[in-house]
């Protein structure tokens, strides 16, 4: 079972200008083939079908756990793609010409993914940056620990490529911050199935991170989040369970020779977390709708009426 | 931010035999056009793309905490297809013939979805009844609040369609205590969402349900589901959030004409769940592998030293 | 422009029992490569996007109005597929087990394609005969006439070749009187698009008819037809419009070696026909609904006000 | 059966200039998820499919004539897109550069989709504003008559959504007609199936129009269509069937409110429509050749042979 | 550039039965996700897209010439497929009922994938054992030397899972045979990627060989290639290049632990290899044709000429 | 079994600039319908599963050659777009902003196919000028062989149609050479296809020759392939087999009307080549990696060792 909570897992500030080459740039860290969609997917299934739990716990919780965190980094990278999509927060009246017989929109005809405004109203969707749906193919659960362990590992060092790569073209400010953070937190997940690896194979898998072979703290973005040790720390994502994860990220183990030295530590609950932008709606796009105005009234009346 | 609770949403029974194909036919209900990859991918993407969520609150929060309830549907129909294509919890040396060089597998060439076994060692996949991936075409959220929403009721009662369906399929006990489970609780997703159109356009859309027009009371094993009132109640699914969802689900409102009557309740936290099976790993397949046994001893001092 | 009229290009008798498997092979005329859905589209994408139209008449008629007799070729096979996948036309109670918890459709999880009756209720689908979707990786549309034609002869090939094959697993009568049509009147496809590259290109493309080598008098379904005359007519399938066509097919052109003699001929209009079944629902599929009597009420009141 | 008439079902302007990224914009009105292809393939696969036809003869009769209204659809769609790649009616040889060896054709390198270009020589082809393929994933046809119909009223309401948004990125004629149209005939659509389940149903779901939430007048490319009272009338399509529907279509129901009011009419027959622009070839793509006059002089011939 | 010679890279023993369903599981190895289509194509795009070749020699010939070996995969896999699927090799008036009006296919409406008949008369194609199309979602080729290394291994680990499984499900030789050929190189392909990477890196990954945790010398078809040092051996697969790969694969290293001990070798050419079969025709299939005997006198003819 | 020589089948010259936009062009000519990966998997399948081979050796062996040069045709065409992906081959340094978090990649955003550069660095892909993949749909395998050659026939003729096209795109000389080279040698396969149809058949389809209408001596760039006589010139492509292929090419057969006069001749070996340029590493990229210099040291050693 899943809990959910109102918030991003980290404050990312909102786009200064309607940017939907960008967002369609940081569609590729949500439906690529190294994206959210897929780490989530890999071991939310991976999950499902393990294989003795009861015998190979900490291997289980480790899958189990992370798998929480990635659905909060799709939340992230759909957030972001749907921001720069849709520009800055501010009413429909400031968003340009109203009129709708006027070719408001007549420049998203020359953007790189239109159906993301023709279908989706600037929406994410799960897809790679040149539009194709993410799918089953990017799935890997065989059910042989080891394969599946190393097929994690191998995706997270793809992923901090893909990451990267994304962040070498992003201008502004919401779509650096949500690369500098989840280069972060992919890092982590690296790090982690490394070190389950290395637990059950005695191979030492963890010495060839970085992969790609930079250090993080050459990403202005990912400071803050090495300053406070996010680096160091998996979050156990719940209530009660998976307490042994602990037995491989921790223990005694340490954060890797580029990054701030220190301890890894696995951690109770979940980061604080940053609030969820409004996504302003806007009327020329019926997002929600045309006249939303009754719509708003009776929400708010509902809304009262619930507290 | 999501949270992971180490439970399945309902108690389900283990098979008595190995039945890849009902396991296939369960896929139906995972990965198939109504299926729970489809609900939950909805609502996921909708949440993030909502339109002017301040102002329309109540109905982000439902479709946001529905969300929450879909990842525990697709753990649900997961775990059934992967313990119906492994079959009973008995060790690997009582599954048969041990001796790999003796096609102890044979049998898997005639299952409908060899792949399952060759590829997935009978792992569940985000797949449908003919083995067809889960794609973004299933996924409706084009920011208008009225389209999306009626997408979502129509998607519910397909999905209804769906679990009658594969349930007049099923022989075992396995998958259909989960049709039985799914068809009630997604009944009530139908629901919601037909009030929430009927609050914002004053059609009394619930009046079609239940389409297809049979009663729940039919199916012997939605009984105890809904004698316990189940069909009455929504959950939070979140420690803190999404309350104005008693707004819509609550409120006065009460149970459909053919269900056991009472006034409809949205209710904190989440169902008190049952265990996750512990799905026996199966050497011949290499799940979790050939000689598990220095794995599960590794397992068992990691495990020891987390407590 | 398009109008329809309420009737089957030809009559096939009702199946005398239910066979999904035998619905699962039709399906390949229907959606595979060379089925019916690819002949349809391609004429009709070709006949949307000819050059050149005007200085190209009796070519671009040609195309435009055998796209007409496809869409009767797609209703067919279609037709075939849903009578095949719900067996003999008998009343919902006399189909077997009502009991919806007992399990009725247990056979369906072993046919070939499941959701064919999960999903679609028995209905037919633009899918091949392995449940892949049709798709546009079928279409040829160049814009370079002797191109798209060449295409159009190799499809035509391609398409009695399938239907030869899937003739040859046919017990029943349904499917066989369906591969017996399709073979006649897509041999006369491939007849007339080997006289239109002839006619433009001087190269008698038609001496390498039949490909495969087999003539349609070894297939007894075929045999009525050949009689008739079939195999010599191409129909206009329009009230007013493509009349160039008889400059290509007709024109003092024979039939081909291997068939009855004759001269061609380009018809008026379009084959009598025979009638649509009925296609009687089932209950306990839901089709049209479990409790369906209210709406044959109301049909029945609605059909009478009609007249 | 279907009959073919050489005309579009309005007239449309001939384009200005030469501009694939609007082609581009329309092709998610022939190949989007909520495009003609999908209108038309739900409305045929639902028609051969449909249950019990003789006892729910107004309601088949419905989905089966607005198939081929939907058929014209594709057809207007289609040519619009491929007027757009092509650019204005005029002789190849004023096309601009005629040397293949001077790169005539750089820019097609920076359009949208270039393979509109390479592989289809303008033409347009079955799939979306992203260039993925339309697919089977697109249509339901469940066989229960409610969620059939439902999921009609769904799709018309997201084509009004898709075709508002196209329009408004269009700025010249040709495709400000096209969606113009289609607007007001997918609005009827809309219309037609709201009423058929209003009728079987009971729930007032019209009410829900127009959702999105604006009327036609404020088109001012719809202007005409409404004057002329488009927005009232359904056509046969038929030279002698599917009379039933004007048990839906008419019978004393109206207009909807925000449109010109009047009665609904079930008219005879179709529109008078408009010509088929000639789309001139281009040497330079190959289309219909590089040398096609001697194409032209045999084609002439043949033509004046028919006559 | 690429040179062919017309022979298997090993022998392989003809079918005794033809075996629809045993074909359509070797199809895994074929086009799975990690079936030889992918091995070859991630190695061939790897080599076209490698970067800094002249620094990084070895390496860059270590995945071309390995890439060589892998198109003698597919060619082993497919023909393995087509053979089991057309059985036996005798004269086509052996193979049973030739009269093509009386079913004489009519077991293929059963077998797993009903389309490798009727589309591909028993042909091999690039798809997977539910017959799902090959794609490039399987293609890695990041640039990075590191994470294409990695994600080899990786591919060859999941590529010997693969073959245990379909090994476990075949009875008969033809299938076995290739399974147990297949199953020693590719364990030699995943040793060499993880030397590469450990001479890079400097981490021992050949120590999680092998994975799955099974020796070979469990697999009696494997035990010939053992004893003639099979798994000790690369094969140049070129005239004159690569010679570079003996750095890494040579150059004192052993056999892993489990495998009979001996230095590695690269060896100059290929292997000796075996017939490939004639693969005889069916005339009720139209392969090559219904009325063969004209073609093969022209063939005959044309052989001797050529001569 | 197939060898690999290390180099490309023609000289092309490196790019003057770096062009994203020319790349995604000659991706169409290497994973469009009619790109090298449908020519190449055609032939490859086609002789994989080819029937009765000893009877039919000339036509086996020429599908079987040409299978051999179409895998230097995607080597070409893979190169191509690389090199046109990665610019000029200069060292990193000198390619601009080194800083990766300064955007150095921001124009990526906007090219066609971002996802060239995001997950593929650069890369060539199994993918058409739109991003889609190659799949088993545009392999066509029937086993008939008159069926199979016609495909053949039909696919070179679009692969000439396609490269004329994209040839027209191109400005810059490392695009124009390749489509001029396989302008040629596509043609000499249109060539063989239709002399083996018409040794089969007896009709004369390469008069069809050429489609398009235009010969080569119009392109600049295939002048010397001409003057060279490549166009008379079919290469076996083996140190020993497929000498039969001289009964079709060659044999008194001559060069097409339109393309310099002379003989053609089936020639042993393959051409003599152009070497493979080095692709230079980009370290912003990551390709081979951000800090490559270890690298090229460890693989300099290891090249010391091995001569």
């Amino acid at each position: 079972m899943f809990m959910r909570i109102d918030k991003l897992q980290t404050e990312i500030p909102a786009p200064k200008k309607q940017d939907p080459n960008a967002g369609a740039a940081l569609q590729e860290l949500l439906g690529g083939k190294y994206g959210e969609m897929s780490t989530l997917h890999n071991y939310l299934f991976q999950s499902f079908n393990f294989r003795s739990k009861s015998k190979l716990r900490p291997f289980y919780s480790l899958v189990a756990s992370i798998t929480a965190e990635e659905l909060g980094h799709i939340e992230l990278a759909s957030n972001g793609v749907a921001m720069l999509n849709n520009g800055p927060d501010k009413p429909a009246h400031e968003k340009g010409n109203q009129d709708v017989s006027d070719a408001p929109y007549k420049d998203m005809q020359d953007i790189r993914l239109a159906a993301s405004f023709l279908s989706n109203g600037g929406g994410a969707m799960p897809m790679s940056s040149n539009g194709l749906s993410w799918n089953m193919d990017f799935v890997t659960t065989t059910g042989n620990l080891i394969q599946d362990l190393l097929h994690n590992f191998h995706l997270e060092c793809g992923a901090r490529l893909h990451k990267l790569r994304v962040y070498e073209t992003m201008t502004e400010d919401t779509g650096r911050e949500i690369c500098g953070y989840l280069l972060v937190r992919g890092s982590v997940h690296a790090h982690a199935y490394a070190l389950a690896l290395k637990k059950i194979t005695g191979v030492a898998i963890e010495q060839m991170l970085p992969t790609p072979n930079i250090n993080l703290s050459r990403i202005p973005e990912c400071q803050k989040y090495l300053n406070e040790g996010s680096h160091r720390r998996l979050y156990r994502f719940s209530p009660d369970d998976y307490k042994e994860v602990s037995a491989i990220w921790g223990n005694g183990e340490v954060a890797l020779p580029g990054d701030p030295p220190g301890e890894l530590e696995f951690v109770d609950g979940h980061p604080e977390g940053g609030r969820i932008h409004d996504l302003m709606g806007d009327t020329r796009a019926f997002t929600p709708d045309y006249h939303p105005e009754e719509m708003f009234e009776i929400a708010t009346k509902l809304y009262e009426h619930s507290r």
